[in-house]
């Protein structure tokens, strides 16, 4: 053993023992006849001192020589600090260095080992083993293992049964792209990795499993939009003999003991929304509620006048922004480029202040008096001193602009507090969602997932407007989770595939096994995953996944630190029945 | 929710409850004026019972069309058994029917869902969710998971951190096949799946987590032997500033505390012995010390006389078989023939009865005499009554032809119970291993094992001989787990690539990136490697890893129930600017 205490442990009651420590070079203070040296491990950052009238003259000679980040091993006395430092565990003693041995020397780092390191993205994922000393990433990665550890714990006295899903299965071209894997044992074949392992969970429930879970890795072969990985970890959960309620409730009881464990956070039930509800309150089906600025459609309030943009827009919707009326010309003409940005893409805002002594300016005076934007206010909930901003054009559309734009006055009104949490089940999505470049339904969760109880025959009349057995838990304006109760027979899944587009044929291709075995008395099931990457990541008050990943792929896919992927030689192409078709 | 009791809660203290259970028909006996129905659930059996004196015309009428596995909800009063059943828990009582519901039906299965099927292995696996319906199977897939969870529970109390490790790796031509996987956003670029996280984790090593475990799926692309799969579970295990002797402690506590936890099986410090040892006592570097049949080497004693086979032989060796003498003289040929087999490959076998009345008869009585035979018993410890089997021939062939018959021998005289552990350290493996085919040396554990101390320069003259830091955790005859003190220094990794025959061009496009981080301050560091799926097996007391699979592949590396791999359309080929290549 290298040490008899690690670099966090040390006390004052330790002072007088002799004691062995090793870690890294944090930083060394020289002062000629003293050297202050902070030694650094996983656990803490315990003090060294070499004193010329106590330590060897050898000892000082090396401990002159050691540079940022070296390994190193000492055997030394526990003393007493002179000047105690309050803000760390170890800040009590120091350790009077007798011994030095360095186990390793170290370059120097192309970035600095600290919290606020002047590293950049690019250079940190190079040299991930270095940003993993850091502080801010190890800490993180310690949290997820806690939460992963929490969520074992809470699952296991719940019993549910932890079994592995295989992770080389089979492609199935509905929904997003695959990751396949040529088979050399099997000429011109090639397995997938699983993006969830739906079919199998499915399958477990058949086989009498009861209550199954998993966390497990999975994979999605997408054009990489910024904070998704090509494969990301998921708790995977699924219950037999049970009803959407069931589920909730457990699920629910799961978000409560990892708040309370990790957060010391307790909170009463969470509040439930439809999807219907959601999207015209939030504009969207993952609403942050730890604030207000809902939706206040004002369609019956605003098109009225000879204002033609509103008169021939499908949906005029504002929202009031808390003190906003104090905002200069300069200010909300910045909010307005704000949502013309092509990622928001709006045409335009109109915007009334409401100003402290109950009077109204607006930009749309021209048309609206002061009674028009009255009720205006009075829709939105807007108070003096408050800015209503309104948006206007086709229903979906405007919502996801005036969203965006609540989530962006949310974040600069510092209305998303980090340690705050707002779970929200989201009920009753949609079974279908039209493709609006295509025209044709497909499934908003997927194909599994049953209708509510007598909608079947809505399938063939307004597909649109059937409910499903869905579900998603939203935490702080993010899905963290979402399931479903499935299909559990034969009749209903083969209907369901025809519904999206598939032929029989193409539906017993790839799912023949599982529409066979809801032949064999499958029980009714449902289930849920959680995305533990996003899940991490809020309990951990941030909103990006990538420091909670231990070692992350970049937008394009590659890990730049190993340099993945990379080309393979021919023999091993020619092994496995394939060459390269680069045009 | 379906129930409000599983089938396996109920007992006399539930009687007069009303209850309602689900789950799958096991079985009815129809007496016409009385049903029986065994309903079974994940949890246990519980009858029911359908009477005409007490329960609804209409519901004895549903009951009488019950098939086996129909999936059913009941409601009824839990009473007192006639009859109680002394061999469930459940069996005091009975649930007297008053609702049923069938919530699925089932076609007849393919097989019988009882402990001793009538389905070949197959039928079993094409139709895996029934399988798993058997109790041996789920029983063996619930033990898994208690497994993993004690796993976790050990090693969480010692302050291990698990850390997920990417999926999406490099693939490296030296050791087995990797599995590969085209990269679509990197033309003509392919990821491999990790055959185990090795490098990663030293990487977190060398990032302080200081001590890293993770349960991980793994992958290695290999022509199957029975019983391999292709994607298989490891415990992977690291530690930094650690000796060989803080790991094997640390790991012999976790076995320690899984034999106390599964079976209450206490067990005082492991035996340890080195790989010489273990291949010249056993042919074998993971031996099963459940029993004795210790190697008696016979060169001295055999060689001596006329008899040409032993005299031109590089090695005679051989064990006694306990009570062995009382084989009849068509027993021993048939042993013979066993040795001969072309597995075993033995060219014949010489054999001395050991009679009671302290007189041998040999197959070579020809050759030598009663004090010569004396020796061997002597050697090889055979006492009165034993049989002693003599091998001879080139020292590794002629070692592992004796294990495998003091195996076979054993495993008839049924000495390896499975109800008996016997966990054994094999320490100072060597680092090289001769490749007799290419003439070529290659490392025996991977090439980021450490040799001992100061047995470098051997590397030059004798790589052979050179002793790694290196050990493997052998149970009841298998190998259970493996690891090393790993080189963390650039210049002796670079060292060691060039004596496997890297060109520095090779090992830098390859383990630049591990080779680049040791220069950065790497600490002493080391780890070990639990093959779970053996493992999980062997605790649960079999030889055969299948049944403690969900959904295992078989010896093509074929998911025979969903039919994996298969065929890719040619669009998908194509956006990964790939296409087939068969001969």
């Amino acid at each position: 053993m290298y040490r008899s205490h690690n670099c966090g442990a040390l006390r004052a009651a330790d002072i007088n023992k002799t004691v062995t420590l090793s870690g890294w070079v944090q930083k060394s203070r020289d002062k000629g006849f003293i050297i202050w040296t902070d030694l650094r491990d996983r656990y803490g950052v315990t003090q060294l001192i070499f004193d010329t009238e106590r330590t060897e003259a050898k000892v000082i000679e090396l401990a002159k020589t050691l540079g940022r980040e070296f390994v190193i091993q000492v055997t030394g006395k526990v003393i007493e600090r002179e000047s105690k430092n309050t803000k760390i565990p170890t800040g009590e003693i120091e350790v009077l260095v007798v011994q030095l041995e360095v186990l390793n020397e170290a370059k120097l780092p192309p970035f600095t080992i600290e919290d606020e390191t002047d590293g950049g993205e690019d250079i940190r994922m190079k040299y991930r083993y270095l940003d993993i000393r850091r502080n801010p990433v190890k800490e993180s990665l310690i949290f997820r293992s806690k939460v992963a550890n929490e969520v074992r714990n809470y699952l296991a006295d719940q019993e549910f049964i932890e079994v592995e899903t295989p992770y080389l299965i089979k492609s199935t071209p509905e929904g997003a792209r695959d990751f396949v894997v040529p088979s050399r044992m099997n000429e011109g074949e090639f397995y997938a990795l699983p993006q969830s392992p739906q079919t199998f969970k499915q399958l477990l429930m058949v086989g009498g499993m009861d209550k199954y879970f998993q966390i497990v890795k999975c994979f999605r072969d997408e054009d990489l939009r910024a904070d998704r990985q090509p494969e990301f970890t998921q708790i995977d959960c699924e219950m037999a003999f049970v009803e959407q309620e069931d589920i909730l409730n457990i699920f629910e009881g799961l978000t409560k003991h990892l708040l309370k464990k990790l957060h010391n956070f307790e909170i009463e039930n969470f509040p439930r929304m439809t999807f219907d509800h959601a999207m015209k309150t939030y504009g969207n089906d993952k609403p942050d509620i730890r604030f207000g600025m809902e939706f206040g459609e004002l369609n019956t309030v605003a098109k009225h006048k000879d204002f033609k943009v509103f008169n021939s827009a499908e949906l005029v919707v504002g929202i009031a922004v808390p003190n906003g009326a104090s905002y200069t010309r300069k200010e909300i003409d910045k909010l307005i480029d704000w949502v013309k940005r092509p990622q928001v893409g709006a045409l335009g805002m109109v915007y009334v202040k409401c100003n402290e002594d109950g009077t109204f300016k607006s930009s749309v005076d021209k048309f609206y008096d002061q009674e028009d934007l009255a009720k205006w206010a009075e829709t939105t909930g807007a108070k003096a001193g408050d800015l209503i901003c309104v948006l206007s054009g086709p229903t979906n559309k405007v919502r996801a602009q005036l969203s965006a734009l609540r989530m962006e006055l949310a974040e600069r009104l510092g209305l998303r507090k980090p340690n705050e949490f707002a779970p929200l089940w989201v009920i009753d999505f949609p079974l279908l969602e039209l493709d609006e470049e295509t025209g044709h339904y497909h499934a908003m969760h997927h194909p599994f997932t049953s209708p509510k109880p007598g909608q079947m025959e809505l399938l063939d009349t307004d597909p649109g407007a059937v409910k499903a057995n869905a579900y998603d838990l939203v935490l702080n304006g993010n899905e963290i989770g979402g399931g479903s109760i499935r299909i559990h027979d034969k009749e209903t899944q083969a209907t369901m595939f025809k519904h999206l587009g598939f032929t029989p044929e193409e539906a017993e291709a790839q799912f023949g096994f599982l529409m066979d075995a809801f032949q064999y008395g499958a029980p009714p099931h449902g289930g849920l995953a959680f995305g533990l990457d996003r899940l991490v990541a809020i309990l951990g008050g941030q909103e990006t996944i990538r420091d909670f990943i231990a070692f992350p792929k970049n937008n394009s896919g590659r890990d730049v630190m190993i340099d993945a992927p990379a080309a393979l030689d021919n023999k091993q192409l020619g092994e496995l029945s394939i060459k390269l078709d680069i045009q």
